[in-house]
């Protein structure tokens, strides 16, 4: 990949239509094995002419809270240097999953997003940290090592405005409804269910979130590792803002196409419009603060 | 059924559950037909021992705009004497489905809800009309000849509260929130989605509200006639807390029934607990005004 990121922005600009790769990445217990399988997957979805490729939850590390503090970095550090350098080097939009980031003694579920020059566009540190508890199936508590971030994470591309929460930030409609007043048209969520949540509302969550602010959204997850203390669900996904799932993954490791076409949404708010039938002198969705 | 409405009510009171009718009625032309065919199938629910039995959208009239003036009906009326009788013979919580509704020389969409002792307990005018246009699909625009409510429509039972929207109301996430911040632990929608949008979005819809927000959610749809001007895509839903399809009827004309659990709903909300969960400190919904 050779392309500069500015002959293929303007080519895009033109055009309603963009390529997104979603890596569903088998991820291990090896850092750098994480990091290369990471980047040489992302060069390949550039290769296909994905724009913007997004990477999973919590790709350089187990998902695990015993895991965080020994996989944490800093940022700027080795993994947002490995992005950077990915992102420039294919000239995309690399929403970098999540890894487990240190900063002032604290840890947090953080997502970067790094432009096709390299440089990092937003860090977005998980809103709502993952705490349940269904007995017999699944407990999980992210507060045990983690902190919560407090920041909206959106950025701008040629293509359209693209709004990020990390896994259990999709459950929070609002989250979604701000995004979508914010002027976003995709959300993307980096994610990693498991097996008794995902089956039960992982697509729903994320066709629920599409039709409601018709938007497109994205999912990636981490491959299935059945061997993992954690296993996650699998099944990246894309939804239009008809609600359509216009690609999914299965649960191995692989790379998840599909064509995000604003002349779409478009006609979607046009035949259905939500956005002015919306009763304004009822009720409101507002945003308190801004990290 | 010679049950009477106090000695239902303190029995199910002391139980977590109750259950549910949803008459998804074949509606005719015939006004009289309508109403008499409606009050056998709620004393068909109550005697299957319903204690909350809902009718669907339009079912004294046949839907359409055109219908709307011809069929529309001051409060108290027609309908709302039948509903009134069938209640309280019935000692059953009835949420009247809709009906048009001529008040002040403006018309609505408009659902009465009738408690055990047969009083009306509230009218819920549909909020948001149904506009849309889905090229040579579907094109509807309600607002040809009615006006919107302004009012939240909550009521309490032995059992729960209930919240009550109508069909197009159910598009509109802002409305389900309220309801669940009012407390609703139900919410129910009579509702007549159509060959486009019902394949794609009515159970969607209802799944995601339930998950959403940690509720119950019950929808009552005229059965299908294929004959009709408007045709009804049926499928009479109740959907559990957990997202969960609980009884679904198909397209014909039939009697929906659900055990709704309230010891489950607070299981749900215990296991993901998002309503403690949410960032308050972050966003808001606010209901502005109330009618």
């Amino acid at each position: 990949m050779q392309e500069t990121a500015e002959g293929d922005m303007s080519a895009f600009a033109m055009s309603n239509k963009f390529r997104i790769g979603l890596i569903q990445l088998m991820v291990s217990s090896a850092k750098l094995e994480n990091l290369n399988r990471a980047t040489k997957l992302v060069k390949e979805a550039a290769e296909q002419k994905a724009k913007v490729v997004v990477l999973p939850e919590c790709f350089n590390s187990p998902y695990g809270t015993k895991f965080f503090p020994e996989y944490a970095e800093k940022i700027p550090g080795e993994t947002s240097q490995v992005l950077s350098e990915a992102a420039k080097e294919c000239g995309i939009y690399l929403v970098g999953g999540s890894i487990p980031e240190e900063d002032g003694g604290k840890l947090y579920n953080t997502c970067m997003v790094f432009g096709p020059d390299g440089s990092l566009l937003l860090k977005h540190r998980k809103i709502h940290l993952f705490n349940i508890d269904v007995p017999g199936k699944i407990r999980f508590q992210e507060s045990e090592t983690l902190s919560p971030g407090s920041s909206y994470s959106v950025f701008d591309t040629p293509f359209c405005r693209i709004g990020v929460g990390i896994c259990y930030d999709l459950r929070f409609a609002e989250l979604a409804q701000i995004y979508t007043q914010k002027g976003c048209h995709l959300l993307v969520y980096p994610g990693a269910f498991n097996m008794t949540t995902g089956p039960a509302h992982w697509e729903l969550l994320q066709r629920g979130r599409a039709i409601d602010n018709q938007v497109y959204v994205a999912t990636a997850s981490p491959a299935r590792d059945e061997k993992a203390s954690y296993v996650a669900w699998g099944h990246s996904t894309v939804v239009s803002p008809w609600g359509d799932v216009l690609a999914k993954a299965g649960s191995e490791e692989t790379i998840v196409y599909a064509d995000i076409d604003m002349q779409h949404l478009t006609d979607v708010r046009q035949q259905i419009p939500l956005h002015t039938q919306k009763r304004h002198d009822l009720y409101k969705v507002t945003a308190i603060q801004e990290g």
